[in-house]
């Protein structure tokens, strides 16, 4: 095993990002300690109880002290107030991170608080699953998805090429971006596709005609994989909607004036234009199967669900 | 293993229901022979090939002679033409049915071809995948599934606890409703939601400033599982929007009215307002998993993509 990237890493926010990092990160022998602070007094023990820290502090400011890289690995909402705890306490030479979905917004809480002589790199791994909590995270959640870091002024060549081989060592792959163009792109492939997920699901709980038992049996045709996307953690999304709002709108305007486009084909009965719609977006998924960002397996090669007492 | 439930089955459509129906009939002896008919010539010789029938036809009428059971498993704009040219050749005391994704207007192209005698039992299999074409069939496609049946005046109580006794064979579960229903819930969970993946998968196509290899790479992060349920069937989507228009379209204005609540939530940045909202979806995603219609897995126990040449 080659030396740590770091020899003593603070993960700020014991979630399932951060705890996938601590799995991955003593799999592969990339940090020599890590601290670890969550606010519930039941994340930190959990966080005990199952390895995923050498140590767990009470406090943002305890688990920072004489950390090399500090992960700030909370909703994007309590950077601030975070930042502005552990600035004092921070390392001279130290680097700051975050995994935040949105990047200017956490530009704009962290950078003030951080003094002189740390470095700041905001990063966003691409990664998770609908679920939260310290003992959702697994070792290879990284393993072949992107890494976004969005360099600021504050971040150094040295700091950034240390921490994209953290990120390189456990599994993904680093790309940099502007922030802004960072947050219009997460905006189309993630923010949107979120809140019209958490939309449909919405419909489908509000309707009086269709109940909801049917809603559940039914799923099978489409709407379960929203119902997975729209069962996120609603903390860490409403703190992206919140703080990547122009360009979520933006995108959402676009989604409004083609939703009418084809809702209108619909309408007139215009099958030529629904056809060809809908044969240029099966291309896009053979795009994304082909650049090894999912499984070409049906229905993503789920495990079929088994009723209880079934047979083979 | 028991006697068949129809001596001959004619599948009419050679697609990945038929092909799938072929495989489980076959598999645990619930037809005693198998007759196909497809348009494409390639996929007749496919179905051959494979062993999904045992005889295949050139044409519709054809197949169907001597079938006790006639399954039409072709686009649901196909349906029409169809029945009229397998009308006159139906054996007295056959039962046709169909696996269109609407039914009220599958039931108005149909009923009024079949000549006396001869039953006429709705259906639709809840159970699909992105793959299309007699090669993308499997036996377990119907394992725990939904199977909807919209019995009309043509259908007799006997041909309707046949049919259901087919199904129950290849694994599903049988639920009957009226169709005019089954077309609003089908709406609900099904067509709406294509609809909308379909739309998101086109934004994203069409953006300038975003371009597709970054839609492609970064995928990850919820847009992925909108291209999968995108790359569905054009011509079966078509036909189904096309036929269910009166649903979908007050679906779809249900949904926009809901998706400018919440966008208003995010422009008057009230936070309170999409937590409780985000709350309320992730409840539903439990009841459809305590409902046994998906995996609980993260991320539905996609198998990781590993590039090329990777360890592990």
């Amino acid at each position: 095993m080659s030396a740590p990237v770091y020899d003593r890493v603070a993960l700020i926010g014991l979630g399932l990002i951060a705890s996938s990092m601590a799995l991955a990160m003593r799999e592969r022998g990339l940090a020599g300690t890590i601290a670890g602070h969550a606010k519930s007094a039941e994340t930190r023990a959990v966080a005990l109880e199952i390895g995923l820290c050498d140590a767990v502090f009470d406090t943002a400011a305890a688990a920072v002290q004489g950390a090399d890289l500090v992960v700030l690995a909370v909703p994007v909402g309590a950077m601030a107030a975070i930042a502005e705890e552990i600035g004092p306490h921070l390392k001279p030479g130290a680097c700051v991170t975050d995994v935040g979905s949105v990047k200017q917004a956490v530009i704009g809480a962290v950078a003030p608080h951080l003094p002189e002589g740390v470095t700041f790199v905001p990063g966003h791994p691409l990664a998770g699953t609908e679920h939260s909590g310290p003992r959702s995270g697994f070792p290879t959640l990284f393993e072949n998805r992107w890494c976004l870091l969005t360099p600021t002024e504050r971040s150094t060549p040295e700091a950034t090429a240390r921490l994209r081989a953290l990120w390189e060592g456990m599994g993904a792959k680093v790309d940099e971006m502007d922030a802004a163009h960072h947050d219009l792109v997460l905006a189309v492939v993630s923010h949107t596709p979120h809140l019209i997920a958490y939309t449909m699901v919405g419909v489908a709980d509000h309707l009086r005609r269709v109940s909801n038992s049917e809603v559940i049996q039914y799923s099978a045709s489409g709407f379960r994989d929203f119902t997975r996307i729209a069962a996120s953690d609603p903390t860490m999304w409403r703190d992206v909607f919140l703080t990547n709002k122009d360009a979520v709108l933006d995108i959402l305007g676009r989604f409004t004036e083609e939703l009418f486009v084809l809702q209108r084909a619909i309408r007139m009965g215009d099958g030529d234009m629904l056809f060809d719609y809908f044969t240029r977006t099966r291309a896009i998924r053979r795009g994304i199967i082909e650049a090894g960002q999912d499984t070409a397996a049906p229905d993503f090669g789920r495990v079929a669900v088994k009723p209880a007492g079934a047979k083979g």
